[in-house]
């Protein structure tokens, strides 16, 4: 097969995920390592992706009345001191600025590695009555939050997001937020990244450094871990009483007021890649593509060379996002191995004997189903194509996270579970955070979430972990 | 007259230019001063003035087959010192990180005061071949250039700008693409902003660190001041050595490309307030105006809303962007002021007097001209009152700028043209750095550009510094 030969040195998903991972990084031209320490290049393919995210996520967020703004990046450490339990939470990771204009700084700053601090200061003169509430602010935005261990994408020192930041006038309509951002998230990663997460509440000891409650996204990655995709946090007034946000209510008395704070960030590519990529690269799911079909010419005439680029006009004009390979110097088994390896969801071969049929040749990149489409089909059956990759994309993640996912009652059967790699396992647990540690001594897995349908669900049955009383059934899994 | 009343506090612009812009800032909504040295925090009804510029921008560079990429923010010292000219023109303004993760950092690092240096030693893997020439990127990002003294958007320790750097072939190609990009530029501040701007090359002395011919974009303000609102830059091969950017020729010979950098900032918004305000406030010009119409509810029953929600969705339907003022609780005068202060171009008043004679009141930010519309009209007139509105502005900046400017040919009519309130002065020079020094110190006036269409222009005549043989007509004012 030209495709085994030609992509020597790309090491098998099937047997190294992680090295696979760093080779389809560099090798599809999504990132590149930076000699600043633990930060990444993002290149024009890899950034292309994450401007689709951007824009996905702007749209729905403006809809719902959230406004872009920007916010300084470099905070005052005094700020950062004014939350306890958020700057014991955030201090190891910080990057201090002491130096500037050429001279020692009377205060250090911190290069943002999350804007509450500096938000909230500047939130508490915006707000004076009910009447400016609800406040949605979001912003895209770069922070750094330092890493000993880092992967591009995955676990970088810089990072982009987008950071949400909302003040209400009660708790119900902050957790209503809260929920609301969550649900964007999800509903963004099924149906524009095609993949099937969990969506739930953390524990105690793993949420947000300040908030009350944080809710998050998991990711289930084909090896059985889990990735943190994104999270929502209900701060209740815990912020709003440190940096004294107050608003006079409709009877003129004054209140605190209720706040979150939610974000999603170039992690998401990370999780992307590892969701959908096989032994020959990347897949793309045709809606956030940079590429959704490239067009290849085999043989260099100058007749087949304008029947592509005819072709490739047409389906633009129909709103899809075309590349034309008009290379003549590399050989086509080269080509195929380059596109695949980039994951763009169909390739189309167009040559003499096409041309002469009335014909394209299509392939798949998740399936490699080959076949033959009629030139005056084509602008009907692209469409219906990318959208059929799209959905079985989606179904086969969820297929895997189904199975990898077990519900068990006992230590034994969770440490057997994991040995028949049913990876993600759902257990009564008693939400004691003593016993969670235990648990992850003794199997290395945490806690990821309660899912969100399971809060309420009544259990009885013993803990796991302690064997005392269990309260929910909870998720758990290794973290990346 | 209520107006005058209401904004009692305001400034006039025509008293205190500095003053009546820093009320505006503040009072239109646009930014908020922080506590971080130097920095702002850009509120939403600002930033959705930049989300115009980035928007704008974005499409042309992408036409022109520019792509988008992320550098690292933070810079290790010794790629800043490995070009000296570089080095010298930025250290002064540098932000130094040398604690992160809890650590003393083995070698410091520079927040980027801009991005040449990461970039072009990751541009030397990138750049093999001829075939992998032209490579043009660009960034939309955060830098760090500290200063003593600022001014919200005009002058900030942190902007947000975009940073074009491009490789290519041969040098004539890199002009022609320093070239492309001062177009683009000069295009966007007359087409979207509104403003007559020059263009041109800055002196030796006032190019950038690093470049070998700087061109920029000079903004007239109606004070006489001039502000450069955009820069691009014939770097010559000067980084291409230094950073060891290599590429084989077609006859597989090695050779150092040549490049270009190109940025425009926040900065440009300080253009625009100071351009196109007036007493009552700011003055957006329709084309990146947040709202373009705002339509003020005049007396409060339900009538009354819904015919105005009804204009509004119809307006909407036309592409036309609309706020809808609802107030109850604030007087008409107030409420007009406030809109008249944020410069939305046409405020439409709608009353039950407005209904029963079928036609909507409108007012012109710009000439606060009045008139009746008939409702049938309104679709269409209102596209053509707004279009009338943005070349009105630019007309009226383009007058501006030439009466703010003057042709000299000695330094006794220099003086004489600055007491005058010629601010602009086009004045023969010999181009030497000392003399124009001199000017400088004898004026406060210095060289702002040579003008494009100027550059071949043979002149014979003295220098007005130092009455040696004049080389050519600058463009000398005092700058921002």
């Amino acid at each position: 097969m030209t495709q085994v030969f030609e992509k020597k040195g790309l090491t098998k998903k099937s047997e190294n995920i992680s090295e696979w991972y760093h080779d389809v990084v560099l090798r599809a031209e999504l990132a590149n390592y930076s000699e600043v320490k633990g930060s990444m290049i993002i290149r024009p393919y890899g950034y292309a992706i994450w401007e689709h995210v951007q824009k996905t996520l702007d749209e729905w967020f403006k809809e719902d009345g959230v406004q872009n703004a920007y916010f300084p990046l470099l905070i005052p450490m005094s700020y950062l001191q004014k939350e306890k339990d958020h700057l014991k939470g955030f201090s190891p990771e910080l990057a201090i600025v002491t130096h500037a204009g050429g001279e020692e700084l009377a205060e250090p700053y911190a290069i943002r590695p999350t804007s509450e601090t500096i938000m909230y200061k500047t939130f508490s003169d915006w707000i004076q009555s009910y009447r400016d509430l609800p406040l949605k602010i979001n912003q895209w935005a770069n922070v750094v939050r330092w890493e000993k261990r880092t992967y591009p994408f995955l676990r970088t020192s810089e990072f982009l997001w987008q950071e949400g930041h909302t003040v209400h006038q009660t708790e119900a309509e902050a957790i209503e937020m809260t929920l609301k951002a969550l649900k964007w998230y999800k509903k963004f990663y099924e149906e524009q990244f095609a993949i099937s997460v969990y969506a739930g509440i953390k524990s105690e000891s793993e949420k947000f450094a300040g908030a009350k409650t944080t809710y998050s996204i998991e990711m289930v990655i084909p090896d059985g871990k889990a990735l943190q995709a994104a999270t929502s946090h209900n701060l209740s007034d815990n912020f709003a009483k440190v940096f004294d946000i107050e608003f006079l209510n409709e009877e003129g008395k004054k209140e605190h007021p209720f706040q979150t704070s939610w974000g999603l960030s170039t992690r998401s590519i990370g999780g992307l890649i590892l969701s959908h990529g096989d032994d020959s690269g990347l897949i793309v799911p045709p809606r956030v593509a940079p590429h959704q079909v490239v067009i290849l010419i085999v043989g260099g005439d100058a007749t087949v060379k304008d029947h592509a680029m005819k072709i490739s006009h047409q389906l633009r004009q129909r709103g899809v996002r075309i590349a034309v390979d008009i290379d003549s110097e590399h050989s086509l088994g080269f080509r195929i191995n380059n596109w695949e390896l980039k994951g763009v969801p169909v390739r189309l071969e167009v040559g003499a004997k096409e041309i002469e049929q009335g014909t394209v040749k299509f392939v798949r990149r998740d399936t490699f189903e080959k076949g033959f489409i009629p030139l005056d089909e084509l602008e009907a059956k692209i469409p219906e194509l990318l959208e059929a990759i799209q959905n079985e994309l989606f179904e086969k993640s969820k297929k895997n996270r189904d199975n990898l996912t077990i519900n068990v009652d006992s230590l034994d059967l969770f440490k057997e579970s994991l040995e028949k790699q049913r990876y993600f396992i759902r257990a009564p647990w008693c939400e004691d955070a003593e016993c969670e540690a235990k648990i992850k001594e003794e199997t290395k897995v945490s806690t990821r979430v309660l899912e969100l349908e399971r809060t309420e669900e009544a259990i009885d049955g013993a803990c796991v972990g302690c064997g005392g009383p269990a309260k929910r059934r909870w998720l758990f899994a290794q973290g990346y």
